[in-house]
């Protein structure tokens, strides 16, 4: 029989009702080169901990999926090149014991299935432009119970289109404190979100409410990069477009393209963007803490 | 806990095994200009009575869901300035305490959240022209089990898009008396309807078929308008045409597209669009109560 | 009440814990001309005794479903003029009293209700070229447990696209010994797959984890035609090229296409695709066979 290892705290905390927010193992292994990844891990975690929430950090070592990993763990997962697996993937990696970092999709399964409400990311996967590309995370978001925080998607999809997909498949987007759809490291887009909330426990509320009438899918938090560490899209624009050309110039494709772009963003603007990048996922995990928090609360008033 | 308020006589029939016609609210709130509105809200409800069937309009009063509104209620989110919803949006409004008038998929889930089978409504959303807009009715079709009765989709839509989509997300469309799809006002569209039934006791048989099978989704009977009311499609776009070009002139986009063209086509027509609109929801509200009581004689006899 | 009438074989195998392989009957009735279609119905029968494995093979007759049909069955079936039918199309044809052949969604969604773990197929439908023209078979394989095995999809679909759409809908797809995806005839496509198993216990191992994990849809199993039974690309798409043309000219649309341009590619080939066809899906049918009892191997150790 095939089982979660969920570690001893998150158990606890779990069992005992107290609030934990999910992290992914994507960002670490595939989002920001090393050593910022192995701290922005140690940091995320460290601020659930200040805000008395347990962290539980997600990945699949050798076959075994792992919800709270130790730092030990993420090591041992970073050393074996890990996969980067969404839901669908999850099966594989498991049944030939292989090591994986969970994107969006997978995290979220496997928070779901551990018993977790919340879960913070950096921004989500979407639609990609041109032809039919569409992330596994939108798909997964439509059927899985969560709240997700996230600061949108990066410009580099297509966030029109992604917007549209997420109503087609009933995700419902709150943005928080803005009502315009935000795009990563940029700030905000010129997309109009019609669902603004101002309080984590309105976010809390919604997602309990939704819980109770049986409505599937995930209530994706739009929380935007806070404003001084957000840079021009121009500029932004002008990075990306050299990294894309790199790619077609060497022959980068598939799930090689995400990390690499990325990596030469950072590079390309004397990491202003890494910097951002961090920023916003402490800013996220701020803000998955305070929903946790809210969503225990209620919990409790029954 | 959040609970539907059903209303005493809707659950009476539910509880006694009568028939019950589920009627949305966005066509009182958003598709019709009052006072023509609540006038045929009241029709509509009378066209059950008059056939032995309980109505049950659906909406959302001050975050409260109810299944059989009364004309004060109905009067009374009328008043609130209500949201147009969609499934998504249902916790959204519920839990910050909002009135909302209910779109085909609101109005289907919670319909099935009462147990109510049969829901007659004018023409479902589907896929708009262009780039992926696509409404959330197809998704609530693909996996609510419900018989819905409409006049097709309106002209707007890329009607062949629409039967397509259909198509791949499994929802049973079923011609009635008709194969071709009908598309609202204007009668019938060129598009092939390969499953045609000819009276309403096959449809409450195959929809009972489905559920004992336990295949997931809606029953789309697609019943045209009646010949005498349909209007020439040229017409009808010449209006549509204007309309369009004005709501470009006017900036006038996402949900406010559709009820500003619906006004401005119906002054245009001189209100024969209006009436075509009354009549076809008429006539599809009538078949509906056929079908339900179709579907509680069938299970009656077990 | 509806029910499935599995045939005594079929129903003891699977009480008892034996493999038991599902096989579909449009290949029969749409896919193959007479009598190269009966004959290779049989064929695949014995190719599952031979290999101590309970073939089942599905359809509809005047209503009734039938999982293990018996010659006489299929012969009775093929002179109704049986419709084709997708899931969304089951309830209909079970009320209506027709008789249908399953295509590879039908056959999955019965063959599951059945208790059945594995199906072998040809090749699965997919994304047409141009505007969406999605085949139920993705729908129906992101939602329901089985091992599929095919010889990935025909050439005349947007295999790209097919594959994308795989990814976003979350079906798992393993190359067996490949890590191209198959084209049915043809041999290997140029997309690259991200999965690869080299033995039938793999793909059983991975399946069974996916029930455990209650990770929801198809393992795709892409099992390419034996080499030597491939044919050029350039050659099909030369007779594809004029079969489509034919279509046009004759007016030939929807669900009739594809049954024309098989038989016309045989004819055109001197039958040489039709023997390709075959021994791809003798080639299916004892990879299935191996699977199933794999999976039956690893049921017993628990
Ligand atoms: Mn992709
Ligand atoms: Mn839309
Ligand atoms: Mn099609």
């Amino acid at each position: 029989m095939v089982e979660l290892r969920i570690e001893k705290k998150v158990k606890e905390a779990l069992e005992n009702g107290q609030p934990v927010v999910a992290l992914e193992s994507t960002v670490i292994a595939h989002g920001l080169p090393y050593p910022h990844n192995v701290e922005t891990a140690k940091l995320l975690e460290d601020i659930c901990a200040e805000n008395g929430v347990v962290p539980a950090t997600i990945g699949v070592l050798k076959g075994e999926i792992i919800v709270g990993m130790t730092q030990e763990e993420i090591n041992e997962m970073l050393n074996d090149e890990p996969l980067k697996i969404g839901t669908r993937e999850i099966p594989y990696v498991v049944a030939m014991k292989k090591s994986a970092a969970t994107t969006v999709s997978a995290t979220m399964r496997i928070a779901k299935m551990a018993g977790i409400d919340v879960f913070a990311t950096g921004g989500i996967g979407g639609v990609h432009v041109g032809d039919w590309d569409v992330s596994q995370d939108i798909t997964e978001m439509a059927k899985t119970d969560l709240v997700v925080v996230s600061a949108g998607c990066k410009s580099i999809l297509d966030v029109k289109k992604t917007v549209e997909f997420m109503e087609t498949f009933q995700i419902l987007v709150l943005g928080y404190r803005t009502d315009k759809f935000p795009i990563f490291y940029e700030g905000l887009s010129s997309f109009a979100l019609e669902h603004v909330v101002q309080q984590p426990d309105e976010v809390a509320k919604i997602y309990l409410t939704k819980k109770e009438l049986g409505i599937e899918g995930a209530v994706l938090v739009a929380n935007p990069i806070p404003q001084e560490y957000a840079i021009e899209e121009s500029e932004v624009q002008k990075y990306i477009e050299q990294a894309l050309k790199e790619c077609e110039e060497k022959g980068i494709t598939g799930k090689q393209v995400t990390p690499y772009i990325l990596s030469r963003v950072a590079e390309l603007s004397n990491y202003k963007t890494l910097r951002a990048n961090i920023e916003l996922l402490k800013n996220n995990v701020r803000l998955a803490c305070q929903i946790a928090k809210e969503i225990v609360n209620l919990k409790v008033q029954g």
